[in-house]
């Protein structure tokens, strides 16, 4: 357990740098707690909930030293759109699948923790990433429109949320839109402008990077003050309410198979999408101090707050960007600050949900909309399209398919994708026919330099380990080439780039072997690396060869066909 | 279309030799026509309508000279598999059913070809066909069990079969087992045993060759000839009955859009399977003669064969193994051996079909039973097992699936596994830590070799093309690496055996870039191949990486760290 290493040499130093991290995180996640409640279409509880218990989880198992644990945008928004296919928004069965799929999602990643299956994270390549993230962040913000609008719409997916805003544009609440829209400029302003403007006024280097982290807390204050003042919840101002005071409530999740099977995939999905942002970060955060963080180890720690999330009314919870990287900004040094931002939010819930009455749900929708608009980089498109067609191919359409059908199919339909066109160029490996650089020992590709062949002895040169898909290729490949050379007496593979060769591939190297056999021809292999020549050993293959393994080409090309090197 | 380049030469003597082929071929696939029909659960004619037309089509479209189509065994299960579950068997639906498989099959067959999809077949990987084939030979096996021993029993895997034989043993009938193990123990002996024998008695080569063919047809002869004699059907030996005269009738599919859904991934994973073995049979014999076979031509050919087979009453149909390499034996020159074949088939059916009524069906299921229990190939398992545990693994799944729990999720649970232990083992690749060979210019493995290296420079070789399932696996190597040598100054990563590089390896390479950045620590590289330099020419990865690309390994250690040279 990662705690007992750091908890033993806990110092003075360390306890104060923590605390002020804690301090300025705690100013930070109140109003995300809040913010990421409502995107999941739950009581703002339900956040507040959720940054108390799985911090302490997660400063106990987790092994970064930095990460800020929370409800995070796009685990919210998965959350809302896993729930709302099996409950009522905003009733109680409601908020109890939310816990179930905490649950779910807590025991799925500590399993994977425990298995050491990490690993099939990285099947969720970046350009998957990219378009899901992006096209997550279009829907989220396009989910919270109706907030800043002061109307009623809903919608998980492009086609049905365009739709919706469209028809209740005629409800829009005039003084909504005000706050709203007032929120969203200063917040939209603030993430640049407002450290420079606090040293314009005089304000110290130190405290200008904390007060402008508090930026959100500002917005909130202000709008939340116009309400009280005007009495604007009157005149149709959305706000928050009554938000019970007190510690987090202990809430045994609900034993409902049907439930849990219905679940399970979307809270996979989850615990994938929030492993890889917490991941991310925390290797980032890590590496600057040269630290590191284990990701089977993260997996449990992940896996353990959200299973603290589902016993203590929170929604699902996840390692988040911003709030990490002003934890670590901040000078936090141990988990320990998670556990006095906990403690922080804890005092918060017991003491100021009073003042959280009059606050308006247009002001946490344009914290949301401001911070998950970075989050949106079309420029991914122009650069995969620059860099490779086939990783473009991905992102495109990851990023189409979330938008018209929604975070689940889009995640699948992009992981599947990006599996079919990797294993579809690998089946298809470039193979080179060789010729040799007068002058030298060296072979190169034949379309490419001028070069000595002779055509008794084909060379050939494979870029890619062989296996299974890419195989009969190879069988294909080495058939055209002989049914071209009429005069072909030996062919000679040079084994270079060749990694691992499979059972199939093997297979299909007997095959050829066989065939070229019995078209007189005899097979040869050069350049085999040590671990494919000791795989190869013990194999009928290798005794059956007709011809031989030598240590390079030139070997093969000089005691074959020594007239061609003149 | 292949037919117009071999039928514009076509001369008297490959007319005599495709006639020859095609007398032989039709012996042979009298008694298997039949034999695969009972096993599909059809009406014998089914199988001899599918030996004629679907020969046709093949001719005209079959790139391959010497492939003979027709029913197969593995195929025939498929099809039994597929349509027991949509119609009950004997019934009129069922054997419509199997018209239906054959037109989607048929179909599937053709698009594939169309849109130069066979390389899809590849990822049926040689593990996963020989687990499979195995398994479906035992199962074919034991379904023929009842017919030899006279007991109705049915099921689709081990755990149906074993309980319902073993329950039907009471019932067995004397002269059903008499004949049956009688013809098993002929056939099986006169697989190696016939030939020699005739020789000895004094038959000349040629002809032993031809009449070794004919042990089936002497089996079928001699057991008909016993039912017909001592009237065996009166004592409960069943007899195939009624064959119709006359050619095949035209028999449009029936279109029922629920019954094409239900049938769908049956008919992909028999059309793949099918293709598989023929392609394999066709690319051998072709190689023989230094001919060859179109894959994507092939899928047509075997296409336009099925759908040939549900138009004119057949099941399903694929190139045999056996039969294609006896009629390649027999000296088939072109397609039209099996022009004369499907002409010989008719001429049967015209003419013989009353001859077949006393038939026994114990004499059909023992040419089976003796035809796939050569498929079995339990050698496999070890084998592989000492080649690749990877490769065991992924046989021993398919074959205890496939007989636990029936072709269709066998075959899937195959093609499933191998592709995730091959991720897995991508996702992993490789990675050493290298160093100088004392009095040279190479480098290599610390862990191997007694090498030069440097507290300052850390190389690196990572023996795998980078991509998204293996990216993040580098990053934490290196984030380890960098953790272990505090002294690090700088990293060179050789990049000889990097084929490809993606744009999630991209990504994380300029993470790692990032981060060691981060950390005062430059990236560098090495001996990068021409395609992915390329590639990577216009990123802002090359243009903002701190550190140099070198041309060899040993040009870079020389120039950051000369001292660790001596």
């Amino acid at each position: 357990m990662p705690v007992l290493s750091w908890g033993k040499t806990y110092d003075r130093g360390q306890w104060s740098a923590d605390m002020l991290a804690a301090g300025i995180v705690t100013l930070m996640l109140i109003p995300q707690s809040l913010a990421y409640a409502m995107l999941a279409g739950l009581p703002p509880q339900a956040g507040l909930y959720a940054s108390m218990l799985p911090l302490l989880a997660y400063a106990v198992f987790g092994s970064s030293r930095t990460l800020a644990v929370g409800p995070a945008a796009v685990t919210s928004l998965m959350t809302a759109a896993a729930i709302g296919q099996v409950a009522a928004a905003g009733s109680a069965d409601y908020w109890a699948a939310a816990l179930v799929v905490a649950l779910l999602s807590g025991l799925m990643l500590t399993l994977m923790g425990v298995l050491r299956l990490g690993w099939l994270a990285n099947y969720l390549s970046h350009p998957v990433i990219s378009g899901f993230i992006s096209a997550s962040g279009v829907l989220i913000a396009l989910s919270q429109a109706k907030h800043v609008l002061g109307i009623a719409a809903s919608g998980d997916t492009l086609p049905e949320l365009l739709p919706a805003l469209w028809r209740g544009l005629p409800q829009t609440n005039g003084p909504t839109v005000a706050l709203g829209l007032s929120a969203l400029l200063f917040l939209w302003w603030s993430r640049s402008g407002l450290k420079p403007w606090l040293r314009r006024i005089g304000i110290g280097q130190r405290w200008a990077d904390a007060l402008a982290k508090a930026g959100p807390v500002a917005a909130i204050a202000a709008t939340t003050a116009a309400v009280w003042a005007w009495d604007l919840a009157a005149h149709g101002v959305r706000v928050v309410g009554v938000v019970p005071q007190g510690l987090p409530p202990f809430t045994p999740p609900t034993w409902n198979p049907a439930l849990w099977t219905e679940l399970a995939v979307p809270a996979l999905l989850l615990s994938v999408v929030g492993f890889v942002e917490s991941i991310s970060v925390g290797q980032t955060l890590a590496a600057k101090r040269r630290q590191r963080v284990e990701p089977d180890q993260e997996l449990v720690a992940l896996g353990a707050s959200n299973v603290a999330a589902a016993f203590t009314g929170g929604l699902p919870v996840t390692g988040g960007f911003s709030r990490s990287v002003v934890n670590f900004d901040a000078g936090a040094q141990t988990p320990a600050a998670g556990i006095y931002t906990a403690i922080g939010i804890a005092v918060a819930t017991l003491l100021l949900t009073p003042l959280l009455h009059h606050l308006p749900q247009a002001t946490l929708a344009a914290t949301i909309v401001v911070a998950v608009l970075s989050l949106v980089d079309l420029g991914m498109l122009k650069r995969t399209w620059q860099y490779s067609r086939f990783d473009f191919t991905v992102v495109g359409a990851t990023l189409v398919t979330t938008l018209l059908a929604g975070v689940e199919t889009g995640l699948i339909a992009g992981v599947g994708l990006a599996l079919m066109l990797h294993l579809y160029r690998s089946s298809r490996p470039h193979v080179a026919v060789i010729g040799l650089v007068p002058g030298t020992e060296h072979f190169r590709n034949v379309l490419r330099h001028l070069v000595l062949t002779s055509p008794q002895v084909l060379g050939l040169r494979v870029d890619e380990s062989l296996y299974f898909a890419n195989a009969r290729y190879l069988e294909d490949r080495i058939n055209e080439a002989v049914a071209d050379h009429p005069e072909l007496q030996h062919v000679v593979l040079q084994c270079s780039a060749i990694n691992d060769i499979d059972a199939s591939a093997l297979e299909s190297l007997e095959a050829i072997e066989a065939r070229l056999n019995e078209a007189g021809i005899r097979l040869h292999l050069s350049e085999v690396k040590g671990p494919v020549m000791d795989k190869l050993a013990g194999t009928p293959f290798l005794k059956q060869l007709s011809g031989r393994v030598y240590l390079t080409h030139y070997q093969a090309v000089a005691e074959l066909a020594p007239h061609s090197l003149a």
